[in-house]
């Protein structure tokens, strides 16, 4: 990386979608300096100023130009820096689009259903809920055999951009397994997702940025506890 | 394109997301054959077998691979066949970031805000959703002048990726025009959305695979009888 650039990445140290960034960053080496948004406070000058049409981290600012969207931000990083570090998307072009269709399946369809079951007061639509997320994952054990062909992540010997896509919400599900006994990984099921999934927590890279799962699920009961009491009094 | 290539393209005629990838194809001078789905029947064998995810046209078939949606379809042809013809995708990574946001926001919240605001039967939510569509428009226009840098089109000189993304729906929103009178375009509001509109639609490529207005309106119209006549029987 040039010495005049410069990188900074606004974020919250929670989310999974600024973890897919912290992770591709860290891929290609780039250093850069991290600005936490406090997102439970009003949202900063900055973030209002950077990404006014969805006021949502991460940002990605390079050289003063930002770069929204966590997906959008890591194939930036990926062509901006394509000859540091390896290839976050695949080589050819048949396996780039299978790596974006799923990577849009799991941010536009399965993971939506599935806060959609974690947050729902009837027993009867988290029923429903948890049956399409297993659904969901079936479909996903599928893709990662098929994009994997026998090696360990979905972008085959290393980390990729499925891989960041989908393994950027594990931190999530094992804190809501912890807290609430919510169990959306069976390994009966989905053997292959399961497997893939301790391998990509105990990746040096994604261990080096990924938020620890008792400080994240410490938060969550917080931030339940909150939301649920501020519910009430109003 | 090599000799034994096979390339097929599963669509229907009206559909705005399956223009995309005609423009895209034509653009890159790729014979195909197209293969017309009923969706208004049972939908065919193919099309479940090919898209088991999300059912729906455009699939591309390229030597018996399926590709599906519709942006993601794009990229693949741009990369697929990046000798032949435009690149379709901006070179500068910066300006493919601005690209890929404002079409996933096109595809994401601008278009179904629309369709919403088009269907509801409430005059308020109408309303409310037709300020939305415009505020987005606003939000488009500024977009243009940054992504085309006083070009005729968002991708510069020749029609690029978000002309294909956000021009795909014009001929519906003329139809809309002319069968309900809903305006969606305003020149005194966006003078470069406009423009851009009319320089989209007389562009050769464009005009060479583009579904005709009158068709569509007719076809919009005969739609909405008939669905009209279902509800009420129901």
């Amino acid at each position: 990386m040039g010495e005049t650039e410069e990188v900074k990445l606004l974020g919250t140290w929670y989310s999974p979608v600024v973890l897919r960034v912290k992770i591709a960053l860290r891929l290609k080496s780039i250093n850069y300096d991290y600005i936490e948004e406090d997102l439970f406070g009003s949202k900063s000058e900055l973030l209002l100023k950077l990404n006014p049409v969805y006021k949502k981290v991460p940002v990605l600012i390079h050289n003063n130009k930002p770069v929204s969207e966590s997906l959008n931000i890591v194939e930036y990083i990926d062509e901006t820096w394509n000859s540091s570090g390896p290839s976050i998307l695949p080589y050819h072009p048949y396996d780039r689009a299978l790596a974006r269709f799923w990577s849009a399946f799991v941010d536009d369809k399965w993971f939506p259903t599935l806060i959609a079951a974690t947050v729902t007061k009837s027993e009867e639509a988290k029923a429903k809920g948890m049956k399409e997320v297993g659904e969901g994952l079936l479909l996903l054990e599928d893709a990662f055999v098929s994009m994997s062909k026998g090696k360990p992540f979905f972008g085959g010997e290393a980390v990729g951009f499925m891989d960041i896509c989908l393994g950027s919400f594990l931190v999530f599900l094992k804190a809501r397994e912890r807290l609430k006994g919510e169990k959306f990984l069976d390994e009966s099921k989905t053997p292959c997702i399961c497997k893939w999934a301790d391998e990509f927590l105990s990746n040096d890279t994604v261990k080096n940025v990924v938020p620890q799962i008792d400080k994240v699920t410490k938060f969550i009961g917080e931030f339940e506890a909150k939301t649920q009491s501020t519910a009430s009094k109003s």
